[in-house]
């Protein structure tokens, strides 16, 4: 039986890139660290700032929330859980029981949203009467709820749980397309601006798919282990994973080099910043004065519905005393 | 059996990314097109320019020759091939008389300077004595001879027959480990510099290399199948040209986005542009004062030889009314 490289004890885990095998407890630091490291390379959180973890309730929101629980005190941060009800049938019930589960589980507090109670509709709805593909208009309202939540609870910080897998397929698509304006958004932090937005970062940014599930494992943590029946990767992004996975197995360790060195290097591809202005409607962060959920809800509901979103946030928010 | 999409004749190839079966007349006419639309596109060659064709005697070179002869009428410039024998055993003489061969079914003037002749020992001796890899000697060596025959010459283009899967292996390399410098360096035409360096070109960057295989064999130019006994492929160039071939064949037409893509987006890539300056010893391009042929000739030969090659060369022009 394989042992630990640095304890002896049984080994649950190879990681070839690092030339360890190790055990449960060692593993389990292995990954802490990297996030550890990842937080501090990036400046991505400071001492004394109030952090929003979104969670959707899978594997990598477990992580997520998992490994900050632990560094929040030696980095000397808050926590607080959100979670976004995208109102997707029986996907969305059990994904919000998992996060519920999640906070119980690390004490923390846990906000959610529901895109159904916040808009009348649930996601498919609103792709359906928007015609447009529901993984888009799913992007929309998460993105723009989620900074809603983070400027009204004055967050300094919305977290996500993308990992290594994510970044280094989406930016590879990128790539093969020459699309080089995706290649900048790869940050693992983007700074907030004042009034418009909050921080956002991704302290998973160079931990595996398969380590972020392990880890969840190993701890116990909750997720619900479902994809999304909206989400059909199409064909290019499922055989992009598949390619840089076959490549690691033979060269452990390219993908860490391309997800650390696209952190690097975002800001160097070439590519237009453009002026984020206050979004007419709402306030919150656009580029040309109307932001994208205050144009979608005119296009569906008949009004932008930013601002009345934002002043039902900030009600749930007083209630939950967070 | 399979019929041209055009003509309905016998069709011998398949191009997938253009949903077409093609005979062998609309074949060779669609790799000509291709060529054609590169050179017009990238402003490879103007009329009445003089471009000398670097041939290695394998099958690119034949197709870049072979193409480059048909299209020099319609536009109007002045063709040479050179080509460098470099001293590597029997795998020099065979090219050598493919190249020589390949001369002759075309009509063409051929140059051909030996780097035994010219240096005294042929790459592999010089690369021992160097201390180097035999493909960085073999580069650095190359690149200078081609440089400075074109000079001697005063042709206004180098013409090499890189190809797509060249081309897209290298970038992905590049890419995957964040070398942003070596993406800027996938112009197909690179500008001349008065006196120092002449333009370089790369008429079949998006021609693909199982096409310019096919078309080499279709038009029965004489070629040299073999690999370079020290070309040893790293195993990361291996699996990278495997993995773009595998994705390709499920995503047709990728490998053509990504070449014409970094075609048209090397410029915007992040990275300094040296300045070049005269080499202290032979005048032509360096950065930083010596070139690194005179470098590597200073340490081997105990003197820099870019000065007396050149000579060399110019009376081998002289004598030869090229």
């Amino acid at each position: 039986m394989a042992k630990c490289s640095l304890c002896g004890a049984p080994a649950v885990a190879e990681v070839r890139y690092a030339r360890l095998r190790l055990c449960r407890e060692h593993f389990l630091e292995f990954v802490e660290r990297k996030v550890e490291r990842a937080v501090r390379e990036h400046h991505m959180i400071r001492r004394g700032e109030k952090v929003v973890a979104a969670i959707s309730g899978g594997k990598d929101s477990a992580t997520l929330a998992g490994v900050l629980a632990r560094l929040r005190e030696r980095l000397g941060f808050g926590l607080v859980l959100a979670h976004i009800d995208l109102g997707i049938g029986e996907y969305s019930v059990r994904s919000r029981r998992a996060s519920e589960r999640l906070a119980d589980e690390l004490g923390l507090p846990l906000l959610v949203l529901s895109v159904e109670e916040l808009l009348g509709d649930g996601v498919p709805r609103l792709a359906m009467k928007a015609r447009r593909p529901a993984c888009s208009v799913c992007g929309i309202v998460k993105r723009y709820l989620l900074n809603a939540l983070a400027i009204e609870a004055r967050a300094d910080r919305v977290a996500t749980g993308h990992n290594a897998d994510d970044i280094a397929a989406y930016a590879l698509k990128a790539f093969l397309t020459q699309n080089l304006e995706d290649l900048r958004k790869q940050k693992p932090a983007t700074p907030s601006i004042e009034g418009l937005a909050v921080s956002r970062v991704k302290p998973l940014y160079s931990v595996y798919e398969k380590e972020s599930y392990l880890y969840a494992l190993l701890r116990g943590l909750p997720f619900y282990h479902e994809e999304c029946p909206h989400a059909r990767l199409t064909s290019l992004d499922f055989h992009l994973k598949e390619m840089i996975n076959k490549l690691e197995s033979r060269h452990p360790g390219i993908k860490l080099q391309l997800v650390r060195g696209l952190a690097r290097n975002a800001d160097r591809y070439p590519g237009e910043d453009w002026e984020p202005v206050p979004c007419r409607h709402c306030g919150l962060i656009s580029y040309g004065g109307e932001c994208s959920f205050c144009r979608l809800t005119s296009r569906v509901k008949g009004e932008p519905l930013g601002g009345k979103v934002r002043g039902k946030i900030r009600s749930l928010i007083e209630g939950s005393h967070i």
